[in-house]
């Protein structure tokens, strides 16, 4: 991605109304768009933000060489001042991300665009895709790794994953997620995600027999030896060969086994077989790894059936986030300036679940200073500061009469600025920082709200001063 | 793509597997390795090959520079041989490949590779990325396009799809299964899929006015103007509203508009509504869009209950096949040469299912001569013909004893030769003759395979001689 241009990557329409603002005068208007999710894919308690450090790349880069510029006068639909616009077009708004690794939940702006309104508007395609993407796998990949309960869980799903991008920024997200290592080649080399990989059942049958094909495996690799045992039958061949295997070509080069993997048949039933097995053989410290159609579903059934499975691989359902492909968050206008004044939008439907958020706003997240626990999140206007040393009043911004009134906290800002007028301000963070802070951060979480099945809604509020803004909008529109 | 050297986007292990082969001295083995799959998504009654031209290009372009062979010996695990070997790499191999738009069924070969076991294992997670990625969308937005049932259907999903990529290649998948254009700009420009968009909810919202808003865009685009009008309220504002900008900004400059777009809601009930309002105030021909989560069952459904929406605008349940977001594709070693004669290969497996069709291996299709509809597709060893003039006799590979006789057929071969020794000797076609060939072939099917709920069950059947070969096999892993 550092090398190609996605700025064409953008749904026509944000051309569209580019050339329109322009046509209309309107393109020094400043506007204010908030990214915000709706729903936590699975009905799980919370998500991972990740993509942050591609979107910074894609903001740095957005600009419209000649053929794209050809090709749009080619639509017969633009006026020659747009094109002009564009040859100039260089990216000068202010941009707020909550940090990748961060825990966010529904209704909360997890990006925040301020700008001239062509240029805001004009980034909405590829801030959505960005984050949505990265953020829908690290999500999926940390219930994976949580139902393994401790166990190290491997991305396996490249052949399976939708496109090119999805395998190599998957394995990244992945990673975030807490998985261990991915077997994606590329992403190792590009972001550092440990790789791992040994064999297919192809090595076995370009052999004369199983024995033959696992004894030049460990021949060829005898220090980190994981051979697959299931080509022709687990327990009355694979394994067996690859005990014997082990004995007869690593033990005497001074080496021990590192693992066999498992990749069809009863997981839990083969595992345990299996396991036996090699501690009768002695080898006791040889791990298992288990593949084939894995989730966070199965591994947590097979876990509690007693399988003994050290490392599980998981492909397509990790990759593609299978039982939930989709994270939806949307980009909305919250607030315009006019006169040096903030104005803020807000968007009606018939659905009230659609109503937006308006105006300029930040994102607070309050921790409990003994424990060290998340409480909520508040949205306020942005001007306001939160004091720690008072006590805060938490209500809900749909059933306003529950109320609670909170000390003995500290507060955190999730929205950090990384553009200033255009310019990058933020690093990104190494992305072993990002894992571990994802780790820590998902720490803070009761595990009510880590729960798989029906966990406790963590509270997104609104301040007092945001709450009647909106209140006093919805009453404007009715 | 056509910059970027994938090379390195590869599980690892075969990249261990193909050191291993260098070590081993099975290098110049000849193998033969098939990509098939196992089930259509959505229980579907067929499939929809596509990704061939991504493909090529892949292998095109396969090479190893010097930055990837330094992270490689970085990993300390490869001779020094194996670096070499890779610096002069250069793809070698035959491949066979269905054509693009082709429908494709369950377990017959839809790539075969054939040609040094190091290069044919290597090749593996990229010809399945591809074809698995973009056989899924084409065969979903197929599903979608036949449930809107003559009525325009539009990719709309960029911002929900899994990477970059997911978008890019997505689209024009999506195209190929008979989408009538995409949203996805750089997709038109690469690809020429017809790319159309007009406004957000944030345009509407930028104006003092719903009103403004849409006289405004009416002022910009008279030719082709299609306003967006659920932002406040569909049938009290949004729809009088625009018939208002019709009637103040297009009819006085000669224009007519072009349509409306509804993305909320219930489209059944309101698309019938505005139907009624538009007709009444004499825009008969303006046309009505409709987007929301939209999917084959639901753009069924609303059909029956007599929706009025001619152009339906479809986003992330294309975009990442979101009923079911995976193409199980593998690839499989199906034979090896060995002292110039092929020995096929077969994988045993605990599950049926998963047992491969073993050698070197044809597929044709069956054509009814006097209705012109496939009958029956039939694997058989590669150097069989099969004689148009003669009767045959189909058998179910697994029932043997059903069998059936044809006569008045006739076949054609459906795996194309793409590389010869390496070389690219096929010329991919044009994407709008590959879309205008799929819609071709796809009315080859009988309707019964085409249904949503339980489709027939195309056959799938195996030449005497091949199923022989296969017995043989089994046998003699008993």
């Amino acid at each position: 991605m550092e090398n190609i241009n996605l700025t064409m990557l953008t749904d026509f329409y944000e051309v569209t109304m580019a050339n329109g603002y322009l046509q209309e005068g309107l393109q020094n208007k400043v506007a204010y768009f908030d990214m915000f999710f709706r729903k936590v894919p699975d009905d799980g308690g919370f998500a991972i933000m990740a993509g942050v450090e591609q979107l910074i790349l894609y903001l740095k880069n957005i600009s419209f060489n000649e053929e794209d510029i050809e090709y749009l006068r080619s639509k017969n639909m633009f006026c020659e001042e747009f094109m002009e616009y564009l040859k100039s077009f260089r990216f000068s708004c202010d941009v707020w991300a909550v940090p990748e690794g961060t825990p966010i939940f529904p209704n909360e702006p997890v990006i925040t665009v301020r700008g001239p309104v062509i240029e805001a508007q004009f980034v909405e395609t590829m801030v959505l895709l960005t984050i949505n993407h990265q953020s829908l796998i690290a999500t999926k990949a940390n219930r994976i790794v949580r139902a393994a309960d401790g166990r190290a869980v491997m991305e396996f799903g490249s052949r399976r994953a939708q496109g090119y991008d999805g395998a190599i920024y998957g394995a990244r997200a992945a990673y975030i997620g807490g998985c261990v290592g991915t077997a994606c080649t590329i992403s190792d080399k590009k972001f550092g995600v440990p790789v791992m990989g040994t064999m297919a059942h192809s090595w076995v049958q370009m052999f004369q027999s199983e024995l033959e094909a696992f004894k030049a495996y460990a021949r060829t690799y005898p220090d980190g030896c994981t051979l697959l045992v299931d080509t022709y039958n687990v327990l009355k061949s694979g394994v067996p060969n690859a005990i014997r295997a082990f004995r007869e070509e690593l033990l005497p080069r001074g080496f021990r086994p590192k693992g066999i993997r498992i990749d069809s048949g009863d997981i839990a039933y083969l595992s345990k077989e299996a396991r036996r097995m090699l501690d009768e053989a002695g080898f006791e410290d040889c791990r298992i790894v288990a593949s084939n159609a894995l989730d966070e579903f199965i591994i947590r059934d097979i876990l509690i059936q007693g399988a003994k499975v050290d490392i599980f691989g998981v492909g397509e359902r990790l990759i593609t986030s299978k039982s939930e492909p989709v994270f939806g968050g949307v980009y909305k206008l919250a607030a315009v300036e006019e006169n040096g004044e903030v104005t803020p939008k807000i968007k009606l439907s018939e659905n009230v679940g659609k109503i937006t958020n308006p105006g300029f706003k930040a994102v607070w997240r309050f921790f409990d200073k003994v424990t060290g626990k998340a409480i909520a999140d508040v949205l306020t206007r942005n001007e306001e500061i939160i004091d720690e040393n008072k006590p805060y009043e938490l209500f809900d911004p749909e059933y306003t009469w529950k109320r609670k009134t909170i000390t003995g906290f500290r507060v955190q800002r999730l929205l950090m600025q990384i553009f200033d007028k255009g310019c990058c301000v933020y690093e990104s963070p190494d992305l072993n920082y990002i894992r571990e802070y994802c780790r820590e951060q998902i720490d803070t979480l009761w595990d009510e709200v880590k729960r798989f099945e029906n966990p406790h809604n963590y509270y997104v509020d609104m301040s007092k001063p945001l709450w009647d803004m909106k209140a006093g909008l919805l009453q404007e529109y009715k």
